[in-house]
């Protein structure tokens, strides 16, 4: 069993790549610009971290990235993009989450010797699913707490985002549970603001989830955005719990690591990662982190899924992106088994019938949450027709029925593909 | 007294900027991409982001970030550039950090009418200071743990930064304040790992810092990097204070912005903040955030420290942006008397007493932490040489004296110019 961490990168460097490489890790462990008398060979030998593997990519006339002029090496004409790979010993920081993010994307996107400098992956030893517990419900218990035990769970956004009422909201939501959604969510601007103050929001909206799922047996999943500072977080959660809630929300960059870690050692109910601000680290081919990093930090630290976009989407990310994100929530992260900490990727913006069959064919499984706007509130047969098509189209896709052929004997999914096509 | 909240941003887009500037501001609060049934004009106007003022810049012919070729406007040719300023109520969040940052630094990188977008700056109503006490010690009480009421605090990171035992630590340590150093600190590679335990380095360094302060009057600062998961941090911090300890570090982004708040409603010794990971944000000038923007989070959040770089330092950036960071450290963030949160900038990475006078007469003052490693490690007079030529340089600066002139009569500085330049 490794008791090394991995991390890859993409990098652009106008010096060598090897010694760019070797800044890198020189950096984020026992080195300094120059060395120094007590970095002796046998602490470098135990705390170094080592360049495991360098690939060459293609040669740029100019760097992608702004570089200080006076730092520039001389003569150089060319900057080498490279994918690199990096490892350091766990005895450097230990299985911690902050830790391991100050070393593998601490103080290295700044270095003078990058023109870009991009994390793409970590692979990390066991020992942190041993102090991390991971995500709590994940794919398997999200279903059990849903009771949608297949097929995917079809969910909606609460819109306007920001400004409706507790009592606006509580109708909205008694629309949707009628119309059988089987998940909604807050928006990420909805929290807790006095128009519509979370405690108030759970004592309007739990009571139609619960009475609904009184006279149905289908209890929704509301995702109620409690992001907020800690002792409120934790205070809103046991609300939420009481009230019979099954999920909480937070957006997870706005938190921060220690915050959403902390919620989960505590959290009862699903916990719904929403990674507003992910564009800040995604939106630039040259620095950042990819999402196949960066989720892996929000699996460790507890949620239970985390929101992927979607295909077609109304952003600026391409579709196999998309995929590539989705995948990697439901690929294992440790070895050890029990410890594979799948979660449920969201897809969201734009979505509507219209997407199902290539979101299928191109994930190969349903074992998502899959949240329309438009695609439910604009359809035809309104609430429940939308739900109702998206529920047919799903069907369609996963017993490989091409959707125009379903459609001819189901409604609601023939009114979707005029509406919104296919 | 103001009750909304206003943001600063960079754009660049294919679009007309008004558009585009109204999606922005559509998108981050009441809007959705078709506007809603629900989405009333008194929604809207109660919850709406205003467009405050737009600001044109240049304009490129090609785009600074990927965008979907999918989505880009007909005919279009020129991507304009503007500085954006847009506006909130704040009655859609509250005073809530975490849900400030989802509203101003959310879901908007990835907007697809944006081919760079970053936030520049953020004014914060003063609601937000009666909810989050700020910085607990600043400038002036980081100056009264410390007992250096004049100047800047000369410091040190100990080096290397990971691999070092404990007992090697503390012998530097004590080379250190024998020296005359004013502050030392962790490295934020250097936390809890396994061979170096936190608690054992505060066992071992704590006594010599103690023993110093019963012979000299002057307890030397260090900061424990206590960066770790909530209920870590806030048992070290304790560890920390019981054994006499003036001051705990932490890795902002590393821990996030909810557990730098909680541990900041704890602490009882000053706040050292450390922006490891900062170049994320920072290293294009087409996404993310300037400093201006960030550091006022975490002065929110309640640091009283923060890193900006120093002049002429082996990054990648340029000296006018550091003293614009330090510049914004001292300026106050809220109208309110008492509310004013300045903190201490933190200057280091190649620093001497070569960037000395540069640095005061960019800067105006000396309220600052002046870290140095081969500036004190490296002078020929050793530690106690190089502590001393800092206060020489220091004091020639504040006292409009030519460094050499001041060189004349006092060896330590004299070595440093031979040794570093000037």
């Amino acid at each position: 069993m490794s008791t090394r961490i991995y991390a890859h990168y993409m990098i652009e460097t106008p010096y060598h790549v090897e010694h760019a490489a070797n800044v890198m890790a020189g950096e984020q462990s026992s080195g300094t610009f120059t060395r120094l008398a007590n970095e002796t060979d046998a602490l470098r030998e135990a705390h170094g971290a080592i360049v495991e593997s360098i690939e060459m990519l293609d040669a740029l006339d100019a760097p992608s990235l702004p570089m200080r002029a006076d730092l520039a090496p001389q003569g150089h004409t060319l900057f080498q993009r490279a994918r690199v790979k990096l490892s350091w010993p766990l005895e450097n920081m230990g299985p911690s989450l902050p830790n391991l993010v100050s070393t593998v994307a601490g103080n290295l996107f700044e270095l003078k010797e990058f023109s870009a400098l991009k994390l793409l992956d970590i692979e990390l030893p066991d020992s942190f699913a041993s102090v991390y517990p991971g995500p709590q419900f994940g794919i398997t218990g999200t279903r059990q707490l849903s009771g949608i035990s297949s097929g995917p769970m079809i969910g909606t956004i609460i819109k306007p985002s920001v400004g409706l009422s507790v009592a606006e909201t509580a109708n909205m939501v008694e629309q949707l549970v009628v119309g059988g959604i089987d998940f909604i969510k807050d928006d990420e601007l909805q929290a807790n603001g006095p128009h519509n103050p979370l405690r108030a929001r759970v004592d309007a909206v739990m009571p139609i989830i619960n009475a609904h799922a009184e006279r149905t047996g289908k209890k929704v999943m509301y995702a109620f955005n409690i992001s907020g500072d800690i002792d409120e977080m934790r205070a809103q959660h046991d609300y939420v719990v009481a009230a019979g809630g099954t999920c909480v929300m937070v957006a997870v960059n706005s938190v921060g690591l220690a915050g959403v870690t902390y919620l989960r050692r505590h959290c009862e109910v699903a916990l719904h990662g929403h990674r507003a601000g992910w564009g800040m680290f995604s939106r630039s081919p040259h620095v950042g982190m990819a999402f196949t990093a960066y989720h892996k930090l929000w699996r460790l630290a507890g949620v239970d899924h985390i929101h992927v976009n979607g295909l077609r989407n109304k952003f600026s990310e391409e579709d196999d992106s998309v995929i590539t994100s989705a995948r990697a929530c439901q690929t294992p992260m440790f070895e050890t088994p029990d410890a594979g900490y799948q979660i449920m990727p969201v897809f969201s913006s734009g979505q509507s019938a219209a997407q199902v069959t290539d979101t299928y064919q191109a994930l190969g499984n349903s074992d998502l949450i899959y949240c329309c706007g438009g695609g439910i509130m604009a359809h035809p047969g309104g609430i429940a027709g939308g739900v109702a098509s998206l529920r047919q189209a799903w069907q369609a896709a996963m017993t490989d029925i091409p959707m125009a052929t379903y459609a001819r004997e189901h409604r609601e999914l023939a009114q979707a593909i005029e509406a919104f096509g296919q």
